[in-house]
Formats: C-alpha cells, sequence, structure tokens
C-alpha cells in the first residue's frame, strides 16, 4: 500500500466509523433504515470495547420508542415445518399490521449461519417485502450471551417501527425458556401423529406454550393432524390454567394450502385483547424486564469468578470432590465464594 | 435464684452443649437414636454462629454414610389428601424396605408449625412406629434457607439408616421445583374431577412427575377417578420422553380404604430398578449435587450484594428505573455489578 492509498483507506474507515456513532445510527433507525438496523445489530455483536460502548449508547437512545410491538415466539423441532409457516404466517401478519421483523436463535454454533441462509432462501417472498427484517441468529457460542443480543436486538427493531416480532428457536434445548422469558406469546407448531414425533420437544415446553398448531394438515394428513389437536386439546384441558386467564388453543394449519394460518393469528390477536384488557400483558412485560436484571446480575457475577485463573482451578477441582461425595454441595460453595471473596 | 441453683443451671447447660459436639451427635445418629437426630436437625436450623459450626462438622462426618435411600418427593394442593396418603403409603413401604423419614417442606411461615402438627396428628399410626421418623418443616422464610436445611436433613437421615424418604410439599408454588430437584422419584397426587381442583397446581409440575396418582379413588367416586387416570395417561402419552427412558405411570387408589396403595410403591420400585439398571439413577444425583454447588455459590453472592446497604438501595433504585423503561435491564445490571466490584 503506498502513502496515499493508505491515507484514502484511513479517512475511508474514519467514515465509517463516524457514521457509526450511536446518535447518527439512532436516525437512521428511526427513519427506518434496514442497513443502518443491520449495522446497529452487528454493533451488538462485536467484541471491540469501542463498539460495545457505542452499541450501549445506541441502545440507551432507542429504549424509550421499545416496547410497542407484538413479540411472538415460535418453537417446534426440525422438521415441523418453521420457516414454511413463518412465511405464510408474516404476510398474514401484513395484512394486519405494518411491519414484520423475524429473528432467529440458536445457540448450537456449528448451526449457526447455515440454517438461517436456508431459511432466508425457504423464506423467499417474504424476504423480499419492504416491511420485512430477517436477522439471523447471534454468533455468539454461550446462551447468556445469545439472549442478550436477542434482547437488544428486540429494543433496536421496535425502534424502527416493526409492530411484530417474529423470534424463531429450535425446539430443542435450553433456547425455548431463553425465549419464553422475552416474549408475549408462546407458540408451538407441532406435527400430527403425535409420539414419536414429538422426542425432539424438551420436557416442559408444551405446557409454557399460550397456543399451539399443528402443521402440515394437509392432504392425506389432514385427519392425522386434526385428531392430533384433538388430543392435545385433550391434554391442555387437565394443565392447571395459566395466571393470567388464558387457555391455550390449538391449530392446524397447512403452509402449503396456505390454509387456516390466519385462525393462527386470529388467536394471537385474541390473547393481545385478553391480556391487555386484563393488565397482564403489561405486567408481565415488567416482570420479565426485572428477571433479567437479575438474570444478567447473576451472570455477571458468576463470570467474574471463572475470570481469575485461580478460582476458575479451585471451582474445578471442589466440582470433583462433589461428584466423589467428599465434601457437600453447600460446604463446596462456601469455599469457593470464601476465596472469591479474599482475592 | 439463689447461688445454687445457678450453678446448677450453668453445669447443665454445659453438659447439654458438650453433648452437641458434632463427634457425640455422629455417634448417636449413627446408632438410630431418634432424639439426636433431632437436636442435629435444630441444630441446622440455629443461628447461632457456633451452633452453625457444629452442624457443618457433623454433616462432614455424615457425608460418607449418606446417599443409601430412596428419595421421593410427594406433591398435590391441599385437600388431595397428601397426610391421608402418606399414613398408609409409609406402611406399605415398611413391609419392604427398613426405615421411613417423612420430611414436610412448607416455606410459606404462615402455614409452618400448624399444617405439621395436624399432619402428625393425621400420621397417627405411622407417627407411632419406631422406624419412622416425621419431621415438621424448617422454620426459615426464605426458599433457599429451606432448601439447605432439607438438603442437609436428608444427608442426616440416610446417616440415620433411613432407607426410604419421603419429602412432601403443597402443590403451589416454586417448592415443587426445589423438591424435584433433590428427589430420585416425583409422585404427583391429584383428584379425581379434573379441571378445577388442578387450579392450585403449578404450571410445569405435571411433566416434572415420574409418576402420577389419583387418590380418593373409592365409594361413588371410583369411577369418577379411573376415568381422571385414563385422561392423565393419555395426555402424559404426549409428553415428550424423559432422558432416563422411563414413562411416567398413572395409578388410582384410596387411603381411606387402603386399596392400591401397593401399586404406587411396585410402580416406584419399578422405576428404581430401571434407572439403576441404565446408570441414570447415580448420574441423575450426581448432577443434582453439581447443580446444587452452583446453586449456592449464586445465592452466595447475590447474598453478599444484599447485605451492603449501599448496593441494596442501589439495587431498588435500578429496579425502578428497569421497570419504568428509562435504562435497559442489562445497563442496570451491569452499574450495579461495577459498584459491588468496587466495594
Amino acid at each position: 500500500m503506498n502513502e496515499k492509498r493508505l491515507e484514502e483507506w484511513f479517512s475511508s474507515r474514519k467514515k465509517m466509523r463516524e457514521n457509526r456513532t450511536a446518535g447518527k445510527l439512532f436516525d437512521a433507525i428511526r427513519l427506518g433504515d434496514p442497513i443502518a438496523l443491520s449495522g446497529a445489530i452487528t454493533l451488538l455483536e462485536s467484541t471491540r470495547e469501542e463498539d460495545q460502548e457505542t452499541a450501549r449508547d445506541l441502545i440507551r437512545l432507542c429504549l424509550p420508542f421499545s416496547g410497542n410491538s407484538l413479540r411472538i415466539g415460535i418453537t417446534g423441532v426440525p422438521g415441523v415445518g418453521k420457516s414454511s409457516f413463518i412465511e405464510k404466517f408474516g404476510q398474514t401478519i401484513l395484512a394486519n399490521r405494518r411491519k414484520v421483523a423475524v429473528l432467529a436463535i440458536d445457540p448450537s454454533s456449528e448451526r449457526t449461519g447455515g440454517s438461517i441462509l436456508g431459511d432466508k432462501t425457504r423464506m423467499e417472498t417474504l424476504s423480499q417485502n419492504k416491511n420485512v427484517f430477517i436477522r439471523p441468529s447471534a454468533a455468539g457460542n454461550t446462551l447468556g450471551g445469545v439472549a442478550r443480543k436477542t434482547r437488544e436486538t428486540i429494543i433496536l427493531c421496535e425502534a424502527a417501527g416493526f409492530d411484530v416480532l417474529l423470534i424463531e428457536t429450535v425446539g430443542v434445548g435450553q433456547s425455548e425458556i431463553m425465549v419464553h422469558s422475552m416474549v408475549d406469546f408462546f407458540l408451538l407448531l407441532l406435527l400430527a401423529g403425535a409420539g414419536d414425533e414429538l422426542q425432539g420437544i424438551k420436557r416442559g415446553i408444551m405446557e409454557m406454550a399460550d397456543g399451539l398448531a399443528v402443521t402440515k394438515s394437509d392432504g392425506d394428513n389432514v385427519n392425522k393432524a386434526k385428531l392430533a389437536a384433538r388430543e392435545l386439546k385433550n391434554a391442555i384441558h387437565l394443565f392447571p390454567p395459566t395466571s393470567n386467564g388464558w387457555i391455550p388453543e390449538v391449530k392446524t394449519c397447512s403452509s402449503l394450502e396456505n390454509r387456516d394460518i390466519d385462525t393462527v393469528w386470529e388467536m394471537i390477536e385474541r390473547f393481545e385483547r385478553h391480556t391487555k384488557l386484563n393488565g397482564s400483558f403489561g405486567s408481565k412485560r415488567k416482570h420479565q424486564d426485572l428477571n433479567w436484571m437479575h438474570e444478567t446480575l447473576k451472570d455477571l457475577l458468576i463470570r467474574g469468578l471463572w475470570i481469575e485463573e485461580k478460582t476458575r482451578a479451585f471451582i474445578e477441582a471442589k466440582e470433583l470432590e462433589v461428584e466423589n461425595g467428599v465434601i457437600s454441595a453447600f460446604e463446596a460453595a462456601e469455599e469457593i465464594y470464601r476465596l472469591y471473596r479474599k482475592t
């Protein structure tokens, strides 16, 4: 690189960085610029201290303009047809609301990237709509990191005027509990035939759902889907009621034939009216926020423990002692805590 | 009090304290002395620094002799007939095993004492058996405190030779999750008629159960109970399988007519054989222990935060800011953490 080229390069880098100041990004996001939104989310993911500071400023600016969307979590095992469902579901929503953002969560780093590229291809029509924003999952490999990025992305998308957020996750791990803790409505997609097909779903997920939809109710499969829905309805009837007084509903639908997708949306709108009327919509949000504060605080405290080489080795030694029944779990915890307070 | 009386009193106090050394208590517990066991549990509950140290020593002595019991959690809403069930169930167990301990957990301090006195009266026959130990719930008013005391009581009871532990809790709060995390088998008692009667059970509890029993299957209620069991079986069939390969079973029984209580016990023995054969029994225990270590560590770290007057006021201020959407949950957590690290 000669001197002139080098100078140009520095100047363009500087310009780029200037355009990424919190204030400028905020203005562009509020105007609905998708490239600014995309850039801002990338900023959230950056590990540079400088970028993180800009991201924090940006979040602070966006916060007063957030909270005005309907946040919907969607989960289901691979093969249930999540992408095809969202492709059609997004269009149903756009007939009723202004803008839809689709965020995908997949904390298993091996799948990151690949699956969402597939998603974008499968959501062909939806991804070309100018009122739709589709964002792949965070590149973090810890659940806490992914959760943080997703929470902050929600704030950015809401400031950008998206009034419906779909947060998609694979129904096989801890990520459902995380998504459940950040959405207003939690939708579980299921395959007809029950039994074996449910293998991948983690226990406890079914009771977390505000609504269930049996997918692929088309062709020869219609009767099987209806039977599955009836069985699920009976099962749900036995579940204890939710504290907000909402009784989870079970629907069948077909993405292939684009049938009954609207009944799923109507169910969610009914839920929204119901919970906004009785105040549980707002109180759930506040509860989620406070929970997140305390969870983050715990994470920070724990992370503080693991940073110190000495403490880390000590924890690992104590884990071994607990496993072998040499000391009790409580004693081990107390010993680690004492060491931590001393250092 | 004259001088002589005073001297006598001091000497008896001293004697009592001497007999409460860890070593002496340990010897008496190992010999199966119920009064020593009872005294040791009281020691665990004491807030005196001196007593706590003795308790820690005692736990350390007992630890190598613990772990040899079958730990069964029993839950169900008030009215399901837990005490009557345990009265009969305990006797069924005694026909197969040597010694049964019943521990009750009820973290709501208002109920503490009252309910267990009621229990002892209702478990009349059982409480008079010399191979049975019944202990009321801990007097702590935090869930963490109750959990700790219960975990340590388990260790003491096992060292005292109890080979079956029944840990009873009311099915209405967080305490089920706690009990679930410390037992081998989790039994949920339900009333026939479903629907309204399930109101009190928290969502998610049903999927945590390894076995369900519909109680009060007697008189006019038999058919209703059988129908409820059938419905529950269908519902459970839709649940995802557990990782240990065990399929939860549903039984009906009557404490009044002392009928089919043995089928509940047989189910639990089947579970024990199944999980010991495939190794999940032991791996679950290890997993529980390590979990408890990390949970306790988190609790200690969090408690450390709240002890400082300054930090506490700061946390409360930040909670308010999060509730009002002034700052994000993450920012609040980070600010609290920074303050904590400085002080």
